[in-house]
């Protein structure tokens, strides 16, 4: 049965994003699959968002366009006004599922019987989450993974599902044979450890390249150690490329590097890497553990010395299973859990009104 | 007729403040007024406020007591907290009363037929409040002034009135006969001019005590340039001083300096002065002339040699008339004026819920 969907999406970036963007990316995938199977829904979002759903356009343009000292409040507002209005309207949907900064949707959840389901793409283990389950716990909770959930695991919180990111597989171009460099995808930052892959391919004697972006928080790290590690290894620094780049980044890869050294809720790279065909040598924290098979779509290392040795081995993986691996992390896969998880929701908010 | 009343606090400071908070005291005087009066008001504040109203503690103590670099998000998720219960039991209160920063409220004001009325307390010349405007008109707006209003004359705003702040004019003991030195009182910041201060001080030659609070993003400001000049120019420094101190510090001075230089949407340091019987020279700035009655109440002065010129005579004035004049921002003319807002805002809600 069709459902009537209200989408909110943050506002920072457009849906999909021109570049990085690793939640409004999902936020795509899921809404065009949600259309394509009759859904109608609504993307509530910035203007320049692309989309074959109802598009109702937040603000003309991705806030992080808007470079301006009240940027932070611009973002409060013009989150709270989409809130507003979709909560506002909240009759005319069977379900909202919302991608913003949990406060927000949690705070209007409340006020209507319409059914709110929330998704946290950011980590837990912070104090902001904390607060906001002590004094607005009301939607529907969908984590992008169980490891997501460890720091909060002792708390009774009202879990609905976890719903891995999804990416449209058949969009990455199937690469069977393996590289002859390794390849590092994703931001510049101290969590993400760009030099252990830096110290990987040295080590190994492969070449590096990277596709990354630098936020602005991350310029220092990358002027002071980055870029000058970079040279002196001879890495190829790619920047911030676009879904076609990264697919030929990955696909003529023997292997991506994954040494994301924090506990990061998903890490989209992954299913991608594996998409190619190319397998992913990770480091063991957040949820590598749930994304790549070990000895079929890549290995999960305790540290730089067993990535290091991963290296000798990885070509020997099948690169085809490492593909049909991804398919684990498609659009239908996607939708199918999240159109479990809408009916849930309904079903519970009829319950609970009817009691 | 008793009205259900909904009063939401700011949640940085207690209601009333211990020391320094211009809102908070005038939430206070109002909530306290209303009570008296037979209304039937439940304050939601920090829970470290006192009320004679029925208290309901958002978060268990103000929030500038928590100092931690996650701050700013807890006063968003404590804020978000406190509009979604209001707001989910809009149907207790006839008229709802917020005076947080304005687009928390209009977000949820939308929702329900309950009206809001939201009083302004800031400036309203900057980006923020016309990013609201633009995209959350709904409540019954309250300034504080005429003058608060001229950044946004051009703008077709659901003015309902304007209320100048109010304080409990017989908590101030009235001072017969002039002192001999010169007060401020306020916060040290560059928009409050203690510069100036000093200066008419030097010129006049008279003695100079100072009641003020220093915010942590001025500490540099006070260390640099007013904490040397006041040691320069032996000023007498009280820090920042209670109530008591406050209207003793007011009533034995000849006169109150007001030097504030920039668009101060009200200025409770001129009622409280006069309430003393001190009268206030004051620069034509913000609502300066809508609170000082010259050659009455004070002076009101295009410059710094005006108010120069002003200590010359501002002893002649009848200390008598000044306190009578502070009776204008009575307790009870604020809450006659909120009780018309209050009713203007529900005969307009229910006509609107009716057509």
């Amino acid at each position: 049965m069709p459902l009537k969907i209200a989408m909110a999406a943050p506002l920072s970036t457009p849906v999909p994003p021109e570049r990085y963007g690793g939640t409004e990316r999902v936020v795509s995938v899921l809404t065009e699959e949600l259309v394509r199977r009759g859904h109608d829904v609504t993307l509530f979002a910035s203007g320049d968002s692309r989309t074959a759903a109802r598009l109702v356009p937040v603000c003309e343009k991705a806030l992080w366009k808007v470079a301006d000292e009240g940027a932070e409040r611009l973002l409060r507002v013009e989150t709270l006004a989409m809130l507003s209005d979709i909560y506002r309207r909240a009759g005319d949907f069977d379900v909202i599922h919302a991608h913003t900064e949990e406060e927000f949707a949690l705070a209007f959840a409340r006020l209507t019987h319409t059914p709110t389901v929330l998704t946290l793409h950011d980590r837990l283990d912070l104090k902001p989450f904390l607060w906001s389950c002590e004094r607005l716990q009301a939607a529907a909770l969908v984590s992008v993974s169980m490891a997501q959930r460890l720091p909060v695991r002792h708390l009774d919180l009202p879990w609905f599902a976890s719903v891995h990111n999804g990416i449209r597989v058949e969009k990455y171009p199937f690469f069977p044979e393996p590289g002859e460099y390794l390849a590092f995808v994703g931001r510049i930052s101290p969590d993400k450890r760009p030099d252990l892959a830096v110290q990987v391919a040295r080590e190994t004697g492969l070449p590096l390249k990277v596709g990354a972006a630098v936020h602005s928080v991350d310029l220092e790290y990358w002027r002071d150690e980055i870029n000058p590690l970079f040279r002196a290894n001879d890495v190829e620094f790619l920047g911030e490329i676009n879904d076609e780049e990264k697919a030929v980044l990955f696909g003529g890869a023997l292997a991506t590097l994954f040494p994301s050294d924090w506990p990061e809720p998903f890490g989209i790279v992954m299913p991608e890497s594996m998409a190619t065909g190319t397998p992913v040598i990770a480091l063991d924290r957040g949820a590598a553990r749930e994304v790549v098979e070990p000895g079929v779509s890549g290995f999960i290392c305790q540290g730089v010395e067993e990535m290091i040795q991963a290296v000798g081995v990885v070509g020997q993986l099948d690169r085809a299973l490492c593909r049909k691996q991804a398919l684990r992390f498609s659009a239908e896969r996607l939708a199918d859990s999240y159109e479990n998880v809408y009916h849930a929701a309904v079903v519970e908010a009829r319950s609970s009104a009817a009691a």
